[in-house]
């Protein structure tokens, strides 16, 4: 039996939670939505448990190709138990079509498909407004080590690889993504945050239309942005775990 | 004989001129200043005769270091002969000391030395701005392959470690600079543009005192900061080309 501890993180849509067990913390999903660098704020009551369940699902495919993340279970809508993970201050954003900042940095063709994955680094810094790292940078910064670096652009194309062809047969195109990584206790690279409408880019595979946060920053309202993220939440969950959760 | 032909490109500080050999160009610089992306414009007499001096002087000390550059020989106050090359439009950054832009995009000390030097790529392009790349990026673009950047970051730590050495006896600390590479006709990636005042951060190894282009932006006039550059083109041009350019 897990129990809650103090909060010992709260960050733009998640708390962490300590729980009596060190190697183990509870993420919590709130409902508070943000864009443009934390400059628009809003509260649309169903996204924390959406973006929990999505997660989970996403995570549960990854362990199920081997790749390790800091997911455990789903413990109750909102609540994931996870494993104690010492983040590391990167934002790791794969992308396999041109869109987004992408195009206000730098002259690519709208919605251009690339030919081979962007893998971007940006330093998770609210201070610095997460500024685009190289590895020399974010070496000498000691954010990481170069076979850090590396093993987290490896581990980044193959989860592009095994989520881009789990969400095409669920009619979903995956743009882009943004991961996050840390630690565990015993210096392992481990997949940690979550994969969810907030921090991807995902497309309807047949009318290109918007199934994620796009759809908030763009500025539609709280009914039509949960009924985005409730869609893709039925398109992916498998139906027992949708009718257990009440979606 | 050489003849110089049309001008063939303008740059901020430089013009080429064809000439009647298609391998070879005529680079003339100016005596243009500017600073902040172009948006302060200066014009200072004898800064094209103290840049062409000092950059031809560290061209051939990095010709005799074996590295291939576009420097052929000194033609006449302001114009350098130089071999023809296809430019590569990437601003390759090397730094030794943490200083200028790094300070305001990331959190180093101000003036840290650099365990080991940071290579920063930046895409020349006016229109966004020269936005700082990373390889991904800079192959999508199709503005080089991964084998020529890992070339031209090769060359760039090799030339790095050249002029620190030369340098340093000459009494100044070669604190951060940038270099532009173009290809030949033989596609082989060469050494282009310039390196001065214009293009580095020279200090007084002992007094840590500025010695280029950020007097200007700093706001020195044109005396204090046309000193300056006579003052680094004394410190290592020799002295029968001193008396021969008549400075």
């Amino acid at each position: 039996m897990t129990n809650i501890g103090t909060k010992i993180y709260s960050g733009k849509a998640k708390d962490i939670y300590s729980t009596n067990n060190e190697y183990e913390v509870i993420v919590k999903f709130r409902d508070d939505i943000t864009a443009g660098d934390g400059e628009r704020k809003d509260n649309f009551q169903g996204k924390g448990k959406y973006n929990s369940l999505i997660s989970s699902k996403l995570f549960e495919i990854l362990e199920e190709s081997n790749i390790n993340t800091q997911y455990i279970k789903l413990i109750e809508n909102c609540s994931i138990l996870s494993k104690n993970l010492k983040m590391i201050p990167l934002e790791v954003i794969c992308r396999n079509i041109a869109t987004g900042s992408l195009l206000k940095k730098f002259p690519f063709e709208k919605a251009q498909k690339l030919k081979v994955p962007i893998i971007q680094m940006d330093y998770k810094n609210d201070e610095y407004h997460d500024p685009m790292l190289n590895d020399d940078i974010a070496i000498a910064l000691k954010i990481a080590t170069q076979d850090e670096l590396n093993q987290i652009r490896t581990i980044t194309l193959k989860i592009n690889k095994i989520l881009s062809e789990f969400l095409k047969e669920k009619g979903i195109l995956l743009v882009d993504f943004k991961l996050e990584f840390g630690k565990d206790l015993k210096e392992n690279i481990v997949l940690g945050d979550e994969i969810s409408p907030d921090t991807c880019r995902f497309w309807n595979i047949e009318t290109l239309k918007t199934l994620d946060k796009d759809s908030f920053r763009q500025g539609q309202n709280q009914n039509e942005v949960m009924s985005i993220y409730q869609q893709v939440c039925t398109m992916i969950v498998d139906e027992n775990d949708l009718k257990k959760w009440k979606i």
